[in-house]
């Protein structure tokens, strides 16, 4: 009787299995669209839980993945590895892996980041970056071809953060960045205009947050630009981005974090990857221009980013984005400076 | 413009969307299975972040189904109403609709459950018991053909209290049972034997909790019994069974409840019931003999129950069943003298 | 024992089960997007031998759709008919039913419109012609909300005889027109841009034949024109248009029709309407201007069609889709004139 | 611009694209069961004709499974490789491949075969031997993991000599035996018992053909026995297996073979092989006791059949499967000896 399994074909790594995490595992396995699942986390029976919560799943049918729990060194040896670990707010989340550079980390860079970020959020960052920089290290060296996908707010330092720390090529290391928040403005605007969501083309562009813009000027339906498409007035985009950032800020108080959102976004980059699908979604990536990462709309596939698209943006635009980027490159300067 | 959406086709309202609802309803939602889900919570809060939180998965693409809040008196005109409310350890979870009848109750029947189920539990179960009563009061009239899902525990005791109460016919209220212990069961048992899971029929069948019985004897793999398809010795029993109880116990108490799991067995149920399938699961529903309603294998069908399989048990797993039965009736004629 | 089956929430007839007929059930089917598909066809024995074929796919648990024959009646009471009678070379498909309204068609017809299509294809429109009218009649008179698609060339020509024959208002009847003309120029165009076809907005349009057009000038990938999106030199347009079109010759040759192709677009029809979608497609309806049916994008719902899309087409391209649709009017004048 | 794509994570060939071998593709990439199809065909023309049809799907977005052209060494190297040359009535298909192997068989064999098969169906048979004998040669080398899946009839007959000519290990070479057989009959039991097909296990056995065998002893609903599940006299044995024949051969009839249905039995045993799901399955495969290949349950996986499942059949159906075995043994012996 030979009943051992056959080698998966691809696999994907979730490092963090929180709330995050969790629903990110629990859309990839519903979609079925990797061989094998794998979860990563410092709580190990948060960990083996969620493996035997998710176990259940496939035992019903609803799956061809299979899912099981795994280390660091395993998970820096799959297709593509999500990396949600931080992605909620910090309540001490593995001394043994992330404390000592942590700790190292908020004692250095305490007094400098409290001038650019505010004293409340410095705290966090640094855990988060200590996070990020103890997970990146445990899985090294990577497979040649890994891609590594942030899933952490910050994003876009964090994703520039990953890739400076794992060393592999820029087209290989990128961040969920505005993604989500593209696909709830399309989706709000695709209610009013009464059409599919996937008939709209627009972009939230530049640092995820409060700096991030929204690329009107080139915002289509059905390839036709949005003041040609629609009667004067249907839309009012100051009131649209308003509600976006309301749901966020609601979801995140009422529940924790956008979790099943975020799961879509990581599930349909995954998508873009192991099916080397060649979709144009905007991601965090390196933009050599300024330093760091930030999101701009890219065509996804095996390789990671295949290319970025130029967006015809106008001066307006433009201008908002450079200046969120020279923010996040000062601060990313002045952290390096630091250490 | 006639942009006024179409009438949907089917609808299933969830009714509390904590962990365990919101689990099903992310499972439902990225299955498709139907037009429109409903959610309903006493927590608006919550209510609306879990909708606007689902609502981008839907907005990515990942699904046919459409989302959005609702009352009790929507939830009621559903083709399928799942009753996740009161799933989880109990927080207080709206006096308003809840509080007078629950009162009245723990005051009634504390002195004499306290008896039967210890000190402890019989609060929750109170609780519950009051949970489930005014959500189910609060949908009264149903639509004719609605069928009732009560996913809460002791889900017998529910699922018989919500029979009586909701004045529906007794093929159109069910309860998740032993479904998903029966699918653990015959997962790490496929595991095992090296088959699919869909290539087993065992069910775990009677009071769902600790007197559950696995109808062992007949259990078959390809329709052929478990003794005369494997080799003596692959299996042994009752290491199985305290592996499945383990499961449920550290998921529990890891992550508070086994979400993905129920939600998964939420998904099949209304797949079967919508889409009128007829597949065989165990599920809890009336049993006349008993007077109470217990797991035994069903078909599911658009009407509900559409019938009773009789399985062949042996006579000590149907001394088993009789006994789990026998005390589950007892309990709920006490609570009703107690009333 | 109740096991009458459950009624069908949504039911797409195909009238005509040849081999578009087939390609496009099979798709369907194999697609779950409806509850209940209805084959309609003159020759009984065809039809059964579908059904049953077809059956075998549901049996083997590939779809939740049921199948069955059915009646022109009972076609005329589903939410979508799809009509391939017609869709392939004639070859006598039941004088009861169309041969006499045909045998005066030709009589009649046949002098003036030997002047504007040729002597070989006159035959061959007037045979299909009277299959339509045939057909159409015969489910007359429609459910109020039914939505009618011909699958049948010359489509544009068809559709308007439909639209007029079944006395439905013009948003539910279209044609298949140039949709999958749009695909594969969009497949193809992907191919050769490396991104995914869903992020190309490209539309051929106007009458369907050798006087379509394609709107270059609006062609746009991620929604940024075209000649910004790609390197200049990249894309021959006229090469692309030929590819497309030796494409479709090779294929009817060899193989008769384009079978799978057709029935993945009745397949995305059918779901756009079905489940109320409202992607923007480009199919063949009424234009108000010039009394005739041709294709420009719409927004399909389950409505039919919602709204068209006003293309930006440059004056070059606006002039070659009049000029096609004034030869269509002129034709379906004289047609008329003639009877 | 690195648009190169990616290497595929697994591959299906289908080599004759006739009816059967079309809806096969059709139903295989409507699954997007493997990450590339590749057809072959000796007819070119058809060969392409069927790779753009059936890109025309993926380009609408139904897929994500790449399908191309390809050579028979190109076959040779795929995961599974499913022959359906020679899969219905033989119309000189290829004389440069297999027309030299084909005229020997037919001169050598024809006055022993005679006797045993009758005049009619002898020369058919030699000419599907001819072009399987051909399409095996002409793969070889093969990938040392292939699994090589013959649909073709007789198939028991070619399965056997495809094992024998490939020189693959009996584990990868099967045939579709009776399992649409299978899939028919639980369905026809399953609409007259009111119950999933999925719930019901019984098995048609054998030689495929006229001397295959219903276990009918065997078979049961949800693992209890049929004559246990159903009151008596529901089910006419007799009557259901009459009816499936009676389907096979009116679907020939009217459309010269059972395609669809065969379509979904090779989109299920590539689905149970490539994503190794071990499901159990009544597929042809070498029976060492006979010396030649017939169905009985199998499980299936990567490596193709796992493990035989010995049905506990009745004596009366043993000796059924051992008579037809042994005529078919009797029958590949003289071909043999007559070479």
């Amino acid at each position: 009787m030979s009943s051992e399994r056959a080698k998966p074909f691809s696999r994907i790594a979730i490092v963090g299995v929180g709330q995050v995490g969790a629903a990110a595992a629990h859309a990839l396995i519903l979609s079925s669209i990797a061989s094998e699942l794998l979860l990563v986390d410092v709580k190990v029976d948060l960990r083996d839980a969620q493996v035997h919560d998710l176990s259940d799943v496939t035992y019903s049918g609803s799956s061809s993945t299979r899912v099981r729990a795994a280390t660091y060194d395993e998970a820096g040896q799959c297709d593509v590895i999500v990396v949600t670990a931080g992605s909620k707010y910090f309540r001490g989340i593995g001394p043994l892996y992330v404390g000592a550079i942590f700790l190292l980390d908020v004692l250095q860079g305490h007094k400098l980041m409290r001038k650019c970020l505010g004293e409340t959020s410095i705290g966090h960052m640094y855990q988060k970056m200590g996070i990020i920089r103890g997970v990146v290290k445990a899985m090294k060296p990577f497979r040649s071809d890994a891609i590594l996908l942030i899933v952490a707010n910050p994003v876009d330092l964090l994703t520039s953060l990953a890739l400076e720390i794992s060393q592999l090529p820029p087209s290989q290391v990128l961040g969920s960045g505005t993604f989500l928040d593209s696909v709830r403005l399309r989706g709000l605007l695709a209610d009013k205009a009464g059409v599919a969501t996937n008939s709209i083309d627009l972009y939230v562009v530049g640092v995820h947050g409060n700096s991030q813009v929204v690329a009107w000027s080139t915002a289509t339906i059905a390839g036709v630009s949005l003041d040609k498409s629609l009667p004067h007035g249907t839309i009012n985009h100051a009131e649209l981005v308003k509600e976006c950032k309301e749901r966020t800020q609601s979801i995140i108080q009422a529940k924790g974090s956008t979790a099943f959102g975020i799961g879509s976004i990581v599930c349909s980059i995954c998508s873009s990857i192991l099916l080397d699908k060649r979709n144009v979604r905007p991601v965090s990536h390196l933009q050599p221009e300024f330093g760091c990462c930030f999101s701009l709309p890219v065509i996804l596939g095996r390789k990671g980013i295949i290319r970025t698209i130029q967006l015809p943006l106008n001066s307006e635009e433009q201008a908002a984005v450079a200046e969120s980027a020279n923010t996040l490159g000062a601060t990313i300067e002045r952290i390096n400076e630091d250490q």
